[in-house]
């Protein structure tokens, strides 16, 4: 019999906040490209079809003495039943001996993971006075993206929100955003996130029907949609633009122009995890790139790789999703848990 | 929040015994030859060469309305601390809307599923007045295999005893044998399971040095080592021998000559696993024999396929171990605690 922590979505949320989530995936980004962990085969399977899907990653995190998992799944049908599509688990196991340590629900989690990831690509993709963002999407994850992108580049003053399924949704999605943002903490230490409500503030954002006009103006895109076509064209787009392409986690998913690739440095989390289930998948299928036109993020963080190099140039960030990204922030739950007695000890 | 039932290891102790283990492995197999469940790719990982490795096994059962995985590590240091040297959890999801079940220390659940394995090929494939058995390798599994054959096969009243690594050990082993076979539990209807210690001592238990003489008179043979090379020769053995062949799960791991292979008939639980991390890799390596030689044992038991035809036919059963037992297992254990009142739930 061994103890596990576990802890609920409730205890994640008084656990976590934006900035020590983004630390945690550039930490992860950066031992990646150090080799200083291992991102174990990904299990991403369809349960039934265009009705349920399910994935489970795995790694392992050397310098922070933990392996583990998180299985994440998305049942459409429990939208109909007012439950949440998306629910999941992380488990997280000791790599001195193999015992569990944690179980701990991935919703927020993975929310707060999957923002940091985007906004990392603006933040360090991105022209330096990038004042102008779009969201593309406005599903649960596309609060997660304005937040981290929010918190981590203080220019951008004006965020377009477009829906490609229906602009309803955002308009819908554009009232309630601050309200959100607001829910989301920014800084631990910024008690009152006093900071933060003033950064919400100062920002204006806009719904729009169609993403084309909005472009013209648009330093930074993120996508977050479950698409499996494109919906940003590259007639659509000026010089110096970036895209965080954060949807596309499944053979088939697309959301840009696979053509937006030929005149794009192209950046990602996972060389590997990319060029089969990400965003770069169709681009590589359409022969417009090889894996060597990619660079892993981590080597941009870790200096060994330039980034952008002018304003004119545009960047694309694809962002699949690694274990390692939640087996960081697994890992900083847990210690902030233990320092702060929060959470079930079961022994198991 | 979703509520989820922690069993630790003792809760599953108090809930499984061997007769509804091996009823649960039966229709797992059976439902697989039916393609009725469906097996995810496995992950199978050395974490530290030579000292710990991992796995995660998953799938689907459709008619129990659950999917999930296992995660099982061995450390192999672990023994120098007096800590059990593999450890792992089974997790169990609702097919409904994918939310977690249930968390179960996979510990004792993977001894008793793993040796009703070894003990439904014992039971199906050799000859039906088998007499002997013998079990070749003396770790913490080894109980599991002969608590499940003896359980399962009547007819058997010898079981020899050999360890690959040292005699010691076989004969360590032997003297603890009943006591432990005690501890497991036969048959829950069975209420002070009189029956069992009857049939425990009706067994003689038989420490061999070396196994050449021995298997002159042997009908059953179970191997449940980590061996990477043959521990069994053909020369040695004699027409009408079965063997269930448990321990090779991992690529390089063999227990039994593989020219054993071209005189046997060869059925597997599954056989792209079988062929690639099984006792099957071997003699599929040296062109002994192809896919298409392989026969679920599954197919058996939905009467599909013959099993064996005479005394003299030589079989092998090649367990690899699936994760449709544990889910099996899992979810009658789980239906089982409710019933009970066992374990712990926490809202996650």
């Amino acid at each position: 019999m061994v103890p596990i922590r576990i802890l609920s979505d409730n205890d994640v949320k008084n656990i976590l906040d934006i900035k020590n989530t983004v630390a945690c995936v550039e930490k992860a980004y950066a031992l990646k490209a150090n080799n200083q962990v291992r991102l174990f085969p990904m299990v991403s399977e369809v349960i039934f079809e265009g009705r349920a899907e399910m994935d489970i990653k795995s790694g392992m995190l050397n310098e922070e003495d933990v392996f583990g998992l998180k299985l994440v799944s998305w049942f459409g049908d429990n939208k109909n039943q007012g439950l949440p599509a998306i629910t999941g688990l992380t488990m997280l196991f000791d790599l001195k001996n193999g015992f569990p340590k944690a179980m701990i629900n991935a919703s927020y989690l993975t929310g707060m993971r999957t923002g940091a990831a985007g906004s990392i690509g603006v933040k360090h993709l991105s022209k330096q006075d990038s004042k102008t963002l779009m969201i593309v999407g406005t599903g649960v994850q596309a609060i997660f993206q304005i937040a981290a992108t929010l918190s981590q580049v203080q220019t951008i003053n004006k965020v377009y929100i477009y829906d490609p399924v229906k602009y309803e949704n955002a308009s819908k999605f554009q009232y309630s955003i601050k309200t959100e943002l607001d829910k989301i903490i920014n800084d631990i230490n910024d008690t009152y996130n006093k900071s933060w409500k003033q950064r919400i503030e100062s920002v204006q954002f806009v719904a729009v029907e169609t993403p084309v006009k909005a472009l013209e103006e648009t330093d930074a895109v993120i996508t977050i949609t479950p698409s499996r076509k494109p919906l940003i064209f590259k007639e659509w787009i000026k010089p110096g633009i970036h895209f965080s392409c954060v949807g596309a986690d499944m053979t088939g998913k697309q959301e840009i122009d696979e053509k937006i690739f030929e005149v794009a440095s192209v950046y990602v989390d996972d060389i590997t995890q990319a060029s089969t289930v990400g965003e770069t998948q169709s681009a590589i299928r359409a022969g417009i790139l090889g894996k060597n036109n990619l660079t892993e993020i981590g080597q941009f963080i870790l200096g060994n790789a330039k980034g952008r190099t002018s304003d004119e140039e545009i960047t694309i960030f694809d962002s699949t999703g690694i274990a390692l990204q939640d087996l960081a922030v697994s890992k900083y739950i847990v210690s902030k848990a233990e320092e702060m007695n929060v959470g079930t000890i079961v022994q198991i």
